[in-house]
C-alpha cells in the first residue's frame, strides 16, 4: 500500500504505527474477544484505558493535576456555545481576541448565550497576525478571556500565552494542542477537537481546572455541563470510545517519541523548511501570515494567479500530495503539518513547489 | 481468535463482516491512500460515504424521504435537552411517557430548558410495563409527546406507536432503531445513540421530519440547532467521520440481509427463545417485565435470590457470555439481544441457563 503525503487540515494524518496497532486490535481489544468498537464502557477493559489515557495526557503536559481532563462530543464548535453556556452568568461579560473565523464563529456563538466584547480584532488586516503581547488589555473582571492559539484557516499562531490580568483564560487550542509544551497552570480551560494532532475526528478534549469548576452555572443540561461531565469523570453517560481509545493510543506514541518537547521541535523543523522554500521563491510564493504570527501547523501562502493555485493543487493532488487547498474562505495554498505529518513528506511538497515554479517560469 | 457471546446493553456487539471490513479498510480506505481514520470530512471519498449511509438509512426505513436524516455528537443524553431546546418554546408545553430511567432522565432535562409534563408514568409500577393505547389521552396542543420505544434497563418495549393527536411525536429509540420495521412518517423527530443495532458509540443518528424543521427555535447554538444541522446536511463542523462510516457499513449489512424485516424476524426469533427458557424454569428465572411489554432487546430476569444473580453473572462470565449483569440501578440480570447478537450467542446462554439452574437445585 502507498501512502498519500496527507495535508489536510483536520481531519488529518495520524501516526502509521498506531494505525497498524488499531488495525491489531480491531477484532479482539486486549485479550477480551470483543472489538474496541463493541466495548461496554462499564467494562474494566474500558476503564482502564480512560484512565491510562487521562494519565498519558497529564504526563504529556507536564504531570500537572489542576485541571480535569473531559471527552466531549459535538466538536469544538459546539464548545463555543459551552464555554459561555458553563461560565457567562447573566450581567457579566466575556472578552475575545478575535483572530479568524474561527475566533469569529466562537463569538457569534457566544453572544446567543450572553455579552461578548471584542478585545482585539485582525479582521482589518484579514488576520494575517495576532496580537503583540503590549497591544492587548484585557479586563480583569471579565467572565473569561477567550482565543485562538492557531489560527488553522489563515495559518497564524500566537507565540506566547496572553495575559488576562486575572480573569480566567480560555483558548480554543483545537488545531494545536500536543503539538508543542503548554503551561496549562496558565489557563482555566483548554478545549481542542482531537483530529488534528490528537487523534481521529469525533472526541474533543476539555481541560478545566478545578477552581473554574466550582463557578460553573448550574441547571445547565447534564451532558452540556462542564461540572457534570467531570463529575463523572466523562462517563456521565456513553463516550466516543473508539475515539478515545485512538487519542490514547496517540498519547502513547508521543510519550514514547520525547514528549512535546520532541514533538515541537519536529513540528518547527517542518515548518521552518516550508516557510523557507516560500520565502526562498523570489515572491512566486507569497506567505499570507506576517512572519512574526507565522504558524508551525498550518503553512498558508499563495501563487501569483488564482489559477496558477487552482493548477498547484491538481498537479500536487497528481503526485499524492493531498489536502493543499486553502479554506473555501480564502482561496490559496494550505499546507498542514500536524504532529503525524513526516518530515518525507514536507520534503516532497517543497521538491513539488521547486519544480511547479521552474516549470511556470518556463511557460 | 474466540469471539465471546456479548450481551452488553451498548456498546455492544456488531457483525463480524462488519468489523472485518473494517479492519481491511484501516491503513488505506477505498484506494485513497489513507486511513478513514485521517480522511477529511470534505474529500470526495468521505461525502460519497456521508451520502451513500443516509441513503443506505432512508432504504432501511422503506425509502421515505420527509425527514431529514443528522448525524450528531454528544449521545442521545444530549438530544434529551436538544429535544425541548429545539421545540419546546417559551409558554408552551411538552408532553413526556415515563416508563424507564431513560424517559425519566429526558423528563428531568427538558424540565431545565421549559415546561414538561408528565401524561403517563410506570413509576408507581417499577416500571415493569408500557401503557397500553387506551391508557393513553395526550394532548394535541402540546409542543410535543416523548417516549422511549424501547426501556434499556428494565426491558420493555411498545408493541405500538402512540397516539399523538396530532401533536409531534418524538421518540428516543436509542436501543430499538433499526431492529424492526417503523413506520417513521408518524413520526416528527426520531433520535438513536448508535451504540446498540446501528454501529459504535461516538455518533447520534436524528431524523427530523422538514415540517418540524421549520418550526425550530431560531437562535440556538449551531451545534445544537436541528434547522443549522439539517441545513449543513450534518457538515456544519467536522463530523465523527469513523462512526458514521461503521454505521453506513452495519446499514449495507443490513440491506443485505434481508433489510428490518429479517431483522425483526431474526429478533423475534432470539427472544422468544430466552423468553421460553424464563417461563419454563418453573420460577427459577423471573422475568422482570410483564408479558405484554416484554422488549426483543433487553431481556431482564432475576433468580431466586441477589447471591444467585451474582453467581450466575461470574460463571457465566467465565463462559465467555458476557455483559449479563443487570443495570447497577435495578440489579438482576439482562440480556441484550441486538441486531448483531447471533442466535448462537442465544443458544449458549439458554443452554448455560439450563445448566446453571440444575446445578443450583442440587446444592
Amino acid at each position: 500500500m502507498s501512502r498519500v503525503h496527507n495535508f489536510h487540515p483536520g481531519p488529518a494524518a495520524l501516526p502509521l504505527p498506531v494505525l497498524e496497532q488499531v488495525q491489531r486490535d480491531l477484532l479482539d481489544y486486549a485479550g477480551t474477544g470483543m472489538s474496541v468498537l463493541e466495548l461496554s464502557h462499564r467494562s474494566a477493559a474500558y476503564e482502564q484505558l480512560h484512565h491510562q489515557t487521562i494519565a498519558d495526557i497529564r504526563a504529556l503536559l507536564g504531570g500537572t493535576d489542576e485541571h480535569a481532563v473531559l471527552f466531549m462530543g459535538g466538536g469544538a464548535q459546539m464548545q463555543f456555545a459551552l464555554v459561555a453556556l458553563n461560565l457567562l452568568m447573566p450581567g457579566a461579560y466575556a472578552e475575545y481576541l478575535v483572530t479568524g473565523i474561527w475566533s469569529e464563529t466562537a463569538l457569534h456563538e457566544a453572544r446567543l448565550l450572553g455579552e461578548a466584547r471584542i478585545v482585539w480584532s485582525s479582521a482589518a488586516m484579514a488576520h494575517t497576525r495576532v496580537p503583540a503581547p503590549e497591544e492587548l488589555r484585557a479586563d480583569p473582571d471579565a467572565a473569561y478571556l477567550h482565543y485562538t492559539s492557531n489560527n488553522t484557516i489563515v495559518g497564524t499562531q500566537y507565540p506566547y500565552i496572553p495575559t488576562s490580568h486575572g480573569a480566567p483564560l480560555v483558548c480554543d487550542m483545537s488545531s494545536d494542542f500536543l503539538s508543542r509544551p503548554v503551561d496549562v497552570t496558565r489557563y482555566s480551560l483548554i478545549y481542542a477537537g482531537a483530529q488534528k494532532n490528537v487523534g481521529p475526528a469525533g472526541v474533543t478534549l476539555v481541560l478545566i481546572r478545578h477552581d473554574c469548576l466550582e463557578r460553573c452555572r448550574t441547571g445547565v443540561p447534564s451532558t452540556m455541563s462542564y461540572a457534570q461531565m467531570a463529575a463523572h469523570n466523562s462517563l456521565l453517560n456513553t463516550p466516543p470510545v473508539f475515539a478515545i481509545y485512538v487519542v490514547g493510543l496517540v498519547a502513547q506514541y508521543l510519550l514514547a517519541h520525547g514528549g512535546l518537547r520532541a514533538a515541537a521541535a519536529r513540528n518547527q523543523a517542518k515548518a521552518a523548511r516550508l516557510y523557507a522554500a516560500i520565502d526562498g521563491s523570489e515572491g512566486f510564493y507569497r506567505g499570507w501570515a506576517e512572519p512574526g504570527s507565522r504558524s508551525c501547523m498550518n503553512v498558508t501562502f499563495c501563487l501569483p494567479t488564482p489559477e496558477l493555485d487552482a493548477r498547484f493543487v491538481t498537479e500536487s493532488t497528481q503526485e499524492r500530495l493531498i489536502g493543499l487547498a486553502g479554506h473555501r474562505r480564502v482561496g490559496g495554498i494550505r499546507a498542514s503539518l500536524y504532529n503525524a505529518v513526516s518530515e518525507e513528506s514536507v520534503e516532497a511538497l517543497t521538491t513539488f513547489m521547486d519544480d511547479f515554479q521552474h516549470r511556470a517560469a518556463s511557460v
